[in-house]
């Protein structure tokens, strides 16, 4: 039996509502035709998305009255630059959109990144809307209102807050990922379970999760929206989202970002609870239990990389400044707290999470 | 004797201030002091300004402790688009500015435009000040928040609603512009006396601009913060400050930007001014007036274009939509009027503003 579909509504400066369901690809035009009137729709998509999944849009689209124009980009991160962002911004122009017309992201969160950043930036702001295909977009870049595209100095240096007009969730297209996407989307849910859903833990844990996606989902766009709707431009609150991010980050770098972000981070929530078990912030057993549910996912529990080398990466971070550094710790699942620490204590602090003495 | 300076808060929705005066730009790290603590600030200029005073902006700002580093591009409207803000991005990044850091726009609007389209952008938002240095950048670009670059399609076509977080007028900068670019600004301004402003009227009509050049920027100044105050996001009233703008426009694109668009928009005032009367809908006598003004002023009041070229160029407008066009026409001074009309009577109305029969 299918479930029925779910819908959480984001209170951001521009309230909307992420809709999560199966099946929604196909119905995506009803869905936008409640929150738009008729008009021309640029669908943008990578290479490897639109193959899949761009036709069954538009046609959804021209049944609920839309005009569409697609535009397509080569499939990866390399594609998230100011040459591809300059290139979607002539097309928008040359497709004679105007303010009351709307973008479609139908893809991943570089798809999702570029088009809101454009979408922004067109006419200074068109409307748009996301469709994202990957359970990392779906539960990360689809909430926020961040986006952003790389520059050559460093990853999302340039971009704008903006707030989608609606989010379509549809989980089928999570069939198609291989098993290292869908682990690189869990990462990032099982990040949310532990700042604040025993659900999403248990799951992962001990149920199925691709059975259960719709719940994980579910439960992780609440959380994120929780918190943006506190900080919706990211000065305060929205910093326990960066959970593991710091040693994550650190770990991807170094592995020159062989790893994938998600498997960095995953890494990097385990070492900050072993850390502040040993801190004595943390309660004894998080990051056994985390460690657990990573392997039975098939997610890292620790890195190679030494101390040295990963106070090293994570000291020479770019966005980074001053003499401290905040780390977020988990005190327990469901609540963290914000250590400042003199980046001096850092590599003591991570000798402690790798057991290096 | 030296006039004292003239401050003018603007409520947008980040609250600032603009400030008049003389001998701004050696003061200006005083000023930008009592706004922001010190930090790193990138000063963009361009090849025609950079030399005039940057070093003199610099260091007034070493002296009240910031530091800095200049971005200079070459001086022009084909500066005004995407490589360019891409290479000024990736100089912030490179030379590490974060989120506490500032920019500061040192020349005319398109420097403005440039630097707050990158300032709103890198790292999705910096804060930035304006040091305009042009008499039309004076009253036009420093308030609004308007920042765009040209794409290949058009101007203007990307950006970004962006607040300074403070203006700096400096009037000693005026005495460097060359008769045409003082002209044009000075356009600008009668618009704003058309809008609203007798005294601004009446300065061009019977006095001296150059000598009371700061009272012409205060009122104009003054005026626009009205506007955009009552509709920061460019969705209603705003449309007033377009008076001219549809002939002048029109005017522009025709003559293929031979013409400024200061110069065109001066033209294209006094042209919808004698539709008007022919309308019913000015009060007789503006035209005339308006065209003395401009006669005095170095600037032209009618054009050499037919009824039927203007028409053309102004229906072919990218940012045109639908199948009318609404026209600001003055009533009188100090009060305008929204007229939308069927585009095949655009014909006619342009006819009866050339005295084509």
């Amino acid at each position: 039996m299918e479930s029925p579909v779910i819908e959480i509504p984001v209170k951001a400066s521009q309230p909307y509502t992420v809709t999560i369901g199966s099946g929604l690809l196909g119905e995506c035009g009803k869905y936008i035709a409640k929150v738009h009137k008729p008009c021309k729709i640029a669908v943008v998509s990578d290479t490897n998305v639109a193959p899949l999944y761009l036709e069954k849009v538009e046609k959804s689209l021209h049944e609920s009255g839309f005009e569409t124009v697609s535009f397509v980009f080569p499939a990866g991160e390399q594609s998230k630059n100011l040459h591809t962002f300059a290139d979607l911004l002539e097309f928008m122009a040359e497709s004679r959109l105007t303010r009351t017309d709307l973008a479609v992201a139908l893809g991943g969160g570089v798809t999702g990144d570029m088009t809101g950043f454009a979408a922004a930036s067109f006419l200074r702001g068109i409307p748009y809307v996301q469709i994202p295909t990957s359970l990392l977009a779906d539960v990360d870049s689809s909430v926020g209102g961040k986006t952003a595209v790389d520059l050559k100095a460093g990853k999302n240096l340039a971009g704008a807050f903006k707030q989608p007009l609606a989010v379509l969730i549809d989980i089928d297209t999570l069939q198609t990922l291989t098993d290292e996407f869908f682990a690189d989307g869990s990462a990032e849910c099982i990040k949310y379970g532990v700042l604040g859903s025993e659900r999403i833990l248990d799951i992962y844990e001990n149920g199925d999760p691709h059975a259960s996606v719709q719940d994980i989902i579910a439960e992780s766009v609440q959380i994120k929206a929780d918190y943006v709707e506190n900080d919706e431009f990211d000065t305060g609150l929205r910093r326990y989202l960066n959970l593991g991010h710091t040693l994550g980050h650190a770990i991807e770098r170094s592995s020159k970002f062989g790893l994938t972000h998600g498997h960095a981070v995953a890494a990097g929530t385990v070492l900050i609870c072993r850390a502040g078990e040993k801190m004595g912030i943390t309660e004894p057993g998080t990051a056994d239990r985390l460690a657990k549910i990573n392997e039975r996912n098939d997610l890292p529990v620790s890195t190679e990389f030494s101390a040295a080398v990963l106070t090293d990466s994570a000291l020479n971070d770019k966005k980074r400044k001053g003499d401290t550094i905040a780390l977020i710790i988990p005190e327990k699942i469901g609540k963290c707290m914000t250590k400042t620490v003199p980046v001096t204590e850092l590599e003591g602090i991570i000798k402690l999470a790798l057991g290096e003495e």
